[in-house]
């Protein structure tokens, strides 16, 4: 429709002419804060990928370190006339490439704006900067008793504009919903410069488009949160924690999905296979039973805790579970929840010791469908070969297997992309989506044509290319193979 | 950037040629279910317009009553081939002329396609077509013990359809939010007939951007939503009921902003104001003390509710309260809101009896900010000299306040038309919106470009351009003024 002369999804422009890294130095240099551009070359480097295994990240031109909106503004407006593609980058903490360098393009690291602008205690609503640390916003918050939700695996590193980014998870959303439900209204730089306002502080509103929803989760391609109102919670009481074990996963996951089917709301359900309890105990010691083949981590909060935590003692021991134990003590809540945060890191020590590889799978499906999904990845298990251990946030059915592999054998490496492909296969087979919450980023961009029919692929590009025109924003990425 | 020749906002196509009415019937009739095109002159008026009052709704060429998800794409192809602008309908209750005829248009009622598809309990997902009423669902989703909440005023009367395109809120809002917190996945008829899924049936998914939210409450502007997968929750118990009389609104406004600041979480928080109540008395005998200023109605249900209701006794005794009394009885809950959904009803009665017109806003504020609402509300009072009734989803800040004029007499319509504006102007300037759930359509499209900056004012009109190319989806209503 528009007469673009590149597709802005696809091609990264070509690396700027030399004139263009002089004009960096001449124009950008003088319209930023002192000290914002950076070119060394190891700087560069160490900033042009984030956790995400083996995806491209090469070819920077420069890192900008924006301290203020003004930063940001003047940074797109540059990248805007010289068709500059441009990667906005918080923590890097994300696991799917998408804030990995493009050919050619500026890194855009907001992580110095970083303050709480205005806590808001009367209407539950916080102003910050996207640069703050969830965890930091989360710690500022507790002592006027409030409460932002979403609890990413990256919560102590990641920031709340990569979190609204990415639209993050966590372990809470079975309860709370995930970044998405509390972002009320963001401030944006548009790809030409232009500052805007999206969405409203108040709890209701039906003004125009939700254009603010549209940039929760566009990883960075139609613009740079600067800004963001979210809504905030009461700080919840402490839980009643319930641990049950299980002879296989598939009791595990037919216990979730009955126990949610009663309709109780807890605010944690997370399920370990024996596997990755193998793997934690091979990196720490937790002191959890290595015999058993799952275990289901539930939590509780408010007045129904106890009768929610009966309720699941009921439909697990209904499930042959081997064992049920319940706690008030808030240490051992903690201790639990720890053991689950170190689930990342003891898989990343395992796939050290064994080869180096590791894919990351996210798939989302209906709870119910939980317990076909844990059989028919034994499947993929013995037609592949390879090591898969799965760690889910199992009440909102979204699974995280791993997958190990030697970095330095072909054969073991195409065999995990294999698997890795047959369980995003899997989970849409079931009525799921490839990524519940880690999003595309370069990782699953191939796979992201896959999940969208025809038409709502033709609207991805017809809103990118209109928002987009120039493909300035972080290209290569989650829409590049659309 | 596009090369289009008309503003596909602005302007309406221009009336079709004759061989289109032609068409009409050689082309298009033989394409959709039998009877589905009715050209009757008498029919096409009286579905020319919703409940809105005083806007422009004529020239309508066809109604086509669509059976089928094929009927509606036959349509659109027909209409996109024909540049002929398409203005979808539900019920036509909505009361903003969203629904109302555009010069040259059909109109396309999906009132017909009705039925639900599929109500998956163990995953709390419903699907429906988009013609059902939301009484209708929520009737036969209560023997399997499953809620939907959204609530609007028309809920006997609206279709999910509507809900969804005009995000519908309601009185359980500040307990369950609006519609757009309960759509997870819609199909979509776009502009040249193509048929697309956006969003997912799960829990959680972030793959590619979030154009389901991008079609929730887009007023028929970008395609025409013929299929809804939506989350409901366990039937709640039985609330209990408090109610609260004051000397004046801004008592009661203080109590809910004081009461809610507590963090508590009502599943229902509505004022009346003493207008309000003089009118519901003058319509029937429900029994409201006709001295008091202003009144609140508050229910909790679940586990916390006698702590809540003793918690907001408290909080509406500290303010001044006149009488605060508290019932378990289902019935006092039952005649109470029945009662609260007769304010429109003696609103237009009382209409009728005092020159026809009503202007109904609908701004929403942060809550903190409506004791300043209602002392404002009194100055425009005083300067216009119109008549202001207000009821509120007060725990939302979501403030319906009615203007009541003389349709013959110009100087009264100039009066309650600058109190319309005066009253929006007012809630902007409180940090709200010019509406909270009622939608912009015609009524308020000359008051979106006022309440988003030039940057969000050009995302609209780039989304839109490039969703509808050819501006055939209703044109001239919410996006008309941009």
């Amino acid at each position: 429709m528009a007469a673009h002369t590149r597709n802005p999804r696809q091609s990264a422009p070509q690396q700027p002419a030399p004139q263009v890294l002089e004009e960096l130095a001449t124009a950008l240099v003088p319209a930023l804060s002192p000290g914002a551009v950076v070119t060394d070359p190891d700087i560069l480097a160490a900033h042009s990928t984030d956790e995400a295994p083996d995806c491209p990240g090469a070819g920077a031109i420069a890192l900008v370190r924006a301290k203020s909106v003004e930063d940001v503004q003047a940074t797109m407006r540059f990248a805007h006339a010289h068709h500059i593609p441009v990667v906005p980058q918080g923590a890097r903490s994300g696991i799917s490439g998408g804030a990995n360098a493009s050919p050619g393009s500026i890194l855009l690291d907001v992580t110095a704006m970083n303050r709480i602008l205005h806590v808001d205690a009367e209407n539950f609503v916080v102003t910050v900067q996207p640069g703050i640390i969830n965890q930091d916003l989360k710690d500022a918050l507790a002592p006027q008793g409030l409460f932002y939700p979403p609890d990413p695996g990256s919560v102590k590193l990641s920031t709340i504009g990569g979190n609204i980014a990415t639209n993050a998870g966590g372990l809470c959303c079975v309860r709370y919903g995930v970044t998405h439900d509390f972002v009320r209204e963001i401030r944006v730089v548009l790809p030409d410069g232009t500052l805007t306002r999206l969405g409203r502080k108040t709890a209701k509103g039906v003004a125009g488009l939700d254009l603010c929803s549209l940039f929760v989760g566009s990883e960075g391609t139609l613009g740079v949160i600067v800004e963001a109102t979210l809504k905030v919670i009461p700080l919840p009481s402490a839980p009643l924690t319930a641990v049950a074990t299980f002879p296989n996963e598939v009791a595990a996951a037919r216990t979730v999905s009955q126990f949610m089917a009663e309709g109780v709301v807890p605010s944690l359900m997370e399920l370990m296979d024996a596997t990755t309890i193998e793997m934690l105990n091979g990196f720490g010691d937790f002191g959890l039973d290595a015999t058993v083949g799952a275990m289901l981590i539930m939590q509780s909060n408010g007045t129904d805790a106890p009768t929610d935590v009966q309720a699941f003692a009921r439909v697990a021991e209904a499930n042959s579970a081997l064992d049920v134990a319940v706690s008030d003590d808030p240490r051992d809540s903690e201790d639990l929840i720890a053991t689950r945060r170190m689930v990342q890191p003891s898989f990343e020590t395992f796939a050290r010791a064994h080869g180096g590889g590791q894919l990351l799978d996210d798939v989302c499906v209906p709870r119910s469908a939980l317990p076909e999904f844990f059989e028919r990845l034994d499947e993929i298990r013995a037609e592949t070969g390879v090591i898969i251990s799965v760690v889910a946030h199992a009440g909102d059915g979204n699974t995280h297997p791993a997958i190990f592999y030697d970095l330095h054998d072909p054969s073991s490496r195409d065999a995990a992309t294999r698997a890795f492909g047959q369980i995003m296969e899997l989970g849409l087979s079931l009525g799921g989506t490839i990524t519940g919450e880690h999003g595309v980023g370069f990782l699953k961009k191939e796979w992201l044509p896959r999940e969208l029919d025809e038409g709502a692929r033709r609207l991805h590009r017809q809103v990118k290319d209109a928002i987009d025109e120039r493909g300035i924003m972080n290209p290569g990425k989650m829409l590049g193979s659309l």
